[in-house]
């Protein structure tokens, strides 16, 4: 089976072995965006026709491809909502010479008139965590809990509860999106030096990360917080080259206090730079950080494939 | 006299009678920005020649053209200040044929170690308050408190605390250019129809404001809520025409609900379409909005101007 988590700007694809795990990986800067003519049915094409030569053919598909924007929209599966719904509800794509399958993205109401929360991909990795225990690092977890708290940090940060095997619920913060667009077109990023090119570019113990942590407990709230930045700068209290982990630190400590129960235990998942980030906030803010494995996305391709009798 | 509130965006000048009232105005789209060549004597004398023509020969300026990016850079004087401390500090400019003096903006900080705030323009607008006597329309204003509190909405917005006849500080959030950067550079502007300039743009009986003004007082902090205007886009639930709309009452509610104390009153000093919008907001938070009166940086810069012995 090939699995592909296909996103607004990536393409990352792996050939499993018949007991889920990766034989074969690759990756291209081919999100949905780049694909200028919409023909996805040809771009993946040419991303893996050697594995479909060699003899594949049953390709699984997740992410923003599944969107208005992608191959085909997918309508969302409420949660809650685990591996096996999402397995009775993959939706078939037109492909020459295989069998192409897109699992949707699910959707969330804490009530039928609260605003609506989405998520396409991240629930694949969620599936991913289920499926390989969840517990993280055995050395470092704790007992596995009855509920997880999963944290997917990223342009739009999710943050998941799992309970009985199932994605419950989640919300959605957008820290990574509103600090690139601050970055790059507001008065704030003029004191940065450029070249920075997202969030994790701030290293976690870069002391402006601790100090934009440690404003964001402070009274007044984010656009108050936000305007310091430029203050600090302009009276010499914070280096140009701090400017931009303080920043990324006022904003995930904004994220964290309004996401994050005191003292709990999260679960990360995502991108290594930018998971020791978020680990590094979550534990100064008096919370515990478990780092999930890699390749979640795969492994929980791997297992809605399985449910849907591909394996 | 000849006084000019001079901003990053626009130049205003006003002539005034011996009495401080104003005798002729003009407004040009020449903020400092727009100075291309940083010869800010030859745009002056562009805009004021017929002025200075009739006899005119002391012009006081204030805003922007203060900053490093301005004409001179001119040092913070630090809060608490009033309209003798700032004529006290005015800084001599060189200009041919005429008296330049440049007001000083204000810093200020709640503790030695706290983060700075600073204006540019905005303390003459207080001033002006001050010196025309701040309450207000006396038809609905309660009887004049011993201390003030003033919101000037804006890119930046300030609120300040006016006491003693002195500013006695003051805080700034960022509302009006998240609210421009997240239109015009973030996913959440793509729901919206093109033709929008500002926060101010929206009615303030537009039902997305109220409806994004009633989303910040959950839980979930803005970074979440944010995401909720793509979501109720994407389910039907907000028509794409208020979205924007409800962007700039999600923004304006989480400013007012850090800045203003409970059933605060509040004087607005500012654009009118920007101060409605507000004060539309003030009074679903409970609070009571006082419309100052218009042209309060001219009175402002009249008064600073007389007690420099400039009457």
């Amino acid at each position: 089976m090939i699995v592909v988590d296909w996103g607004t700007s990536s393409f990352r694809a792996f050939r499993l072995n018949a007991d889920g795990s990766v034989r074969d990986r690759r990756a291209a800067p081919l999100g949905i965006m780049a694909i200028g003519d919409g023909d996805f049915a040809a771009a993946l094409q040419d991303q893996i026709a050697p594995w479909l030569a060699e003899g594949e053919d049953r390709v699984l598909l997740s992410g923003m491809i599944g969107s208005r924007q992608g191959w085909r929209e997918a309508p969302y599966l409420a949660c809650p909502a685990g591996a096996a719904d999402l397995a009775a509800a993959l939706i078939d794509l037109d492909f020459p010479g295989a069998q192409v399958k897109l699992v949707p993205g699910l959707s969330a109401r804490r009530t039928p008139l609260s605003v609506p929360e989405v998520m396409r991909g991240e629930e694949t990795q969620l599936v991913g965590l289920l499926a390989t225990g969840g517990e993280g690092d055995p050395a470092t977890a704790s007992t596995a809990p009855q509920a997880l708290l999963v944290c997917l940090p990223g342009t739009h940060s999710k943050w998941a509860r799992l309970a009985d095997r199932r994605i419950a619920g989640f919300t959605t913060h957008m820290t990574g999106e509103v600090f690139a667009v601050l970055r790059d077109h507001s008065i704030l990023g003029r004191l940065m030096p450029k070249g920075l090119t997202g969030a994790s570019d701030a290293s976690a113990d870069a002391p402006g990360f601790e100090l934009g942590l440690a404003r964001s407990a402070d009274a007044g709230g984010l656009l108050h917080h936000l305007f310091g930045v430029r203050t600090l700068g302009l009276f010499g209290d914070l280096p140009a080259t701090e400017a931009a982990a303080y920043l990324s630190g006022l904003l995930i400590g904004h994220e964290l206090r309004a996401a994050m129960p005191a003292s709990a235990e999260v679960r990360l998942v995502g991108a290594a730079p930018l998971c020791a980030l978020y680990a590094r906030a979550i534990a100064v803010l008096g919370g515990r950080a478990v780092l999930a494995g890699s390749d979640t996305a795969a492994a929980g391709l791997a297992h809605i494939g399985g449910l849907a009798g591909w394996n």
